[in-house]
């Protein structure tokens, strides 16, 4: 009578999603789809018309997917996407078990969505008197190369009272000079990076995460990011950031091992002192709002001495190609290039994977744009920290200003299907388990 | 000695761009380049390194361009591309000359950059003394598809003392049941729609045109969609909203040359109180929050009945495929659908071109998102009003929120090189010209 799908009668995933509201639909019967949800309603069993496999979207194993397990996690050496939905989450349970459950509820939601899969049993494959597993918006759609990256804040240590396995790494930052931080972007307990080539693929990601942990953790900040302006694909073009010039020449590629081990991934060897942290790095976020109307008034000439680089081809001073070695001393003393240069600092060197962002206007008819500047590292002490404090006489200070900022410690990556985010950290504590087997 | 580019000595773009400042570092001499700003900052002949056609992007000329000429506004009938940039402006000048004069300077930069060349000189093609012309980002990448489409608000009637050649279609909203609309989002002298299959291509133009208009108008407020909604292409897969629903499956294709003429083109013959509008349309545009934590906890069945679709196929109800006719008594008297239907709003049907937005949090932990919803029809009094009206009853209302308005008359497309935005409005005022060989 009529072709209306009818739902399968299997229980609703395990994830702990909202309670469900009785419908004050429910009951009402059309058509045959009527009929076969009171058959449901009654706890008979139905017939089956969707398999599980059904509420996968159209293009599931299709290419475009990025592997979720790892010695590292995902989204930090991946050849970057070309969109950012960044979340930062306060914690607002402190049972450690019910947020143990959560972060493995959340790695088999990421598993899934990573793999182009929806959340348990899909947008449309539940029982209909409940909500919903999945919120629907990315069925049909390609994994899009999703990562998803988890990250704890050092309030997160606090809250868990588990500050003797804060690593000494995960430092606060700072005050820097300029910093002009709004708290309600700054901070967070933890934080999740989803990056997508499609960012309707990132936000359904942020989305159905928080979601899950919905009563647990409620989402402090959020950001978008719209145009990649780091690359960590040497032989891609450099993408260009909103102010016209090439951005991240010379990054850390995700190819670059011995960088990477150098600059960039925890060894529990050498960094001892937060054993659960080997395989992981360390993450800084800064929101920086770009004054664009009043850089773009400024000469071009005077827009290539502050980088330090030419605008077209993105050479440094003197030089003819965007990756000649630059040689710093023909810089000003106060160009970009050269204050943040590793010979500058130490030989600090940081991954970066920011993105840019327009959020409309500021009420001031001034465009509310700039980079949202993610940098991962083995130690903000050696990292962030000193080339930010360099970077206090850069002359590019007059034309940007820092107005969020986070740190995060991002664990290891999920070893495989029995494995679950920040299992290293909370394994041994009550909650947690030490054989990920038990889980 | 160096590669470093030398700058043309050409004079800039005509484009009234911002007032040049003097550089605190353009006498600065370094290499060869220094030697060579020099002479073109004496005035003298320097050699041209680079000729203007070097400012394009490198991918200029491939695939990917819009027209821009023709006599409708591209962005209305063209195929949805993935991403927006929109913006609304409020006027500041009151000189009619001044302002003829930016939307002529308007047309010519979006001639270039719909054509995926840069504003002008471009970003590195003029005097090194001056800001270039063009603010860089889109170097190297492709025209994306952009459109831009004008169009005028109610307000500019008044501002140029214009009110006899305001047409009658082009109405004042009338406040509909449930608008909660903020101000700051709403209204606006003139908008410009950009849309490209890459956002920072969206982005650059409106930033481009905000800046050639700087002192003449100021952003009121702006928009980034993400992920279309609507379909104009009947044979793609319809997108999903952020409620996980197809949205758009019988919305006017652009191939659909009867539909548009009835529904979306003014005809001057036959609306008659403004000829100069033949060829142009008009636009309503509302934000449209979703309170999407709420509908993520709605059951399944719930939604669909608020919808009169299924979720999965989109089929409505008691029929199997989505583009089935549907068969509106089968669905609740609340249902979506059916209240949207033209049969219920004696045949109003709009050309919808709608993308979601995600704009960050609301401070209350709760993503603030939802639906842009932006629709084109020959008569708001006879498209957009009535169906507003019928959607008091919807279902659908106790999850979303109308936060935003405005109505703006879409001048009719550029014909030729020659050609302008709102020549035929202003043309025959002072300022303006009847003749655009003229202009």
């Amino acid at each position: 009578m009529t072709d209306t799908p009818v739902h399968s009668g299997q229980p609703a995933s395990p994830a702990p999603t909202a309670a469900t509201a009785p419908s004050r639909r429910a009951l009402i019967g059309w058509g045959g789809a009527g009929l076969a949800l009171g058959a449901a309603a009654a706890g008979g069993a139905v017939a089956v018309a969707r398999s599980v496999d059904d509420t996968e979207p159209a293009a599931s194993g299709a290419g475009g997917a990025i592997a979720f397990h790892g010695i590292h996690q995902a989204g930090i050496a991946t050849p970057v996407q070309d969109r950012l939905h960044f979340a930062a989450f306060d914690v607002k349970t402190t049972d450690r078990a019910a947020f143990v459950q959560l972060l493995k509820d959340w790695t088999e939601a990421a598993r899934r969505m990573t793999a182009g899969r929806a959340v348990g049993e899909g947008a449309y494959g539940g029982l209909a008197e409940a909500p919903p597993d999945d919120t629907g918006e990315a069925l049909g759609l390609t994994p899009s190369r999703l990562t998803l990256t988890i990250g704890f804040g050092p309030s997160l240590f606090e809250k868990f009272d588990l500050a003797g396995l804060r690593p000494e790494a995960l430092v606060d930052l700072p005050k820097f000079a300029g910093d002009n931080l709004d708290r309600n972007r700054s901070g967070g307990d933890l934080c999740i990076q989803a990056c997508a080539d499609d960012p309707q693929i990132a936000v359904h990601a942020i989305r159905n995460l928080a979601r899950i942990g919905f009563g647990k953790v409620v989402i402090r900040w959020s950001q978008l990011g719209f145009g990649k302006t780091s690359s960590t694909t040497p032989d891609a073009q450099t993408p260009r950031n909103l102010m016209g010039f090439k951005d991240g020449t010379r990054n850390i590629a995700g190819t670059e091992t011995d960088r990477l081990k150098k600059f960039v991934w925890v060894e529990d060897a050498k960094d001892a002192d937060a054993a659960w942290m080997a395989g992981g790095s360390y993450l800084v976020a800064r929101r920086i709002r770009m004054n664009i109307e009043t850089w773009d008034r400024t000469s071009l000439q005077e827009q290539e001495d502050i980088f330090g680089r030419d605008k077209g081809e993105g050479a440094p001073v003197g030089k003819a190609k965007e990756r000649d070695e630059p040689f710093l001393k023909a810089m000003l003393p106060d160009a970009h290039v050269r204050l943040a240069h590793p010979d500058t600092n130490a030989g600090a060197t940081l991954l970066r994977r920011g993105y840019s962002f327009t959020d409309g206007t500021d009420g001031l008819g001034r465009l509310d744009a700039g980079l949202f500047f993610l940098a991962y590292q083995r130690d903000v002490r050696k990292g962030f920290i000193p080339v930010q404090r360099s970077l206090a006489a850069d002359a590019l200070n007059e034309y940007i200003q820092h107005v969020g900022s986070a740190v995060f410690a991002i664990p290891p990556g999920v070893r495989d299907k029995d494995d679950w985010w920040g299992r290293t950290l909370f394994a041994g504590t009550p909650g947690g388990t030490n054989d990920p087997k038990e889980a």
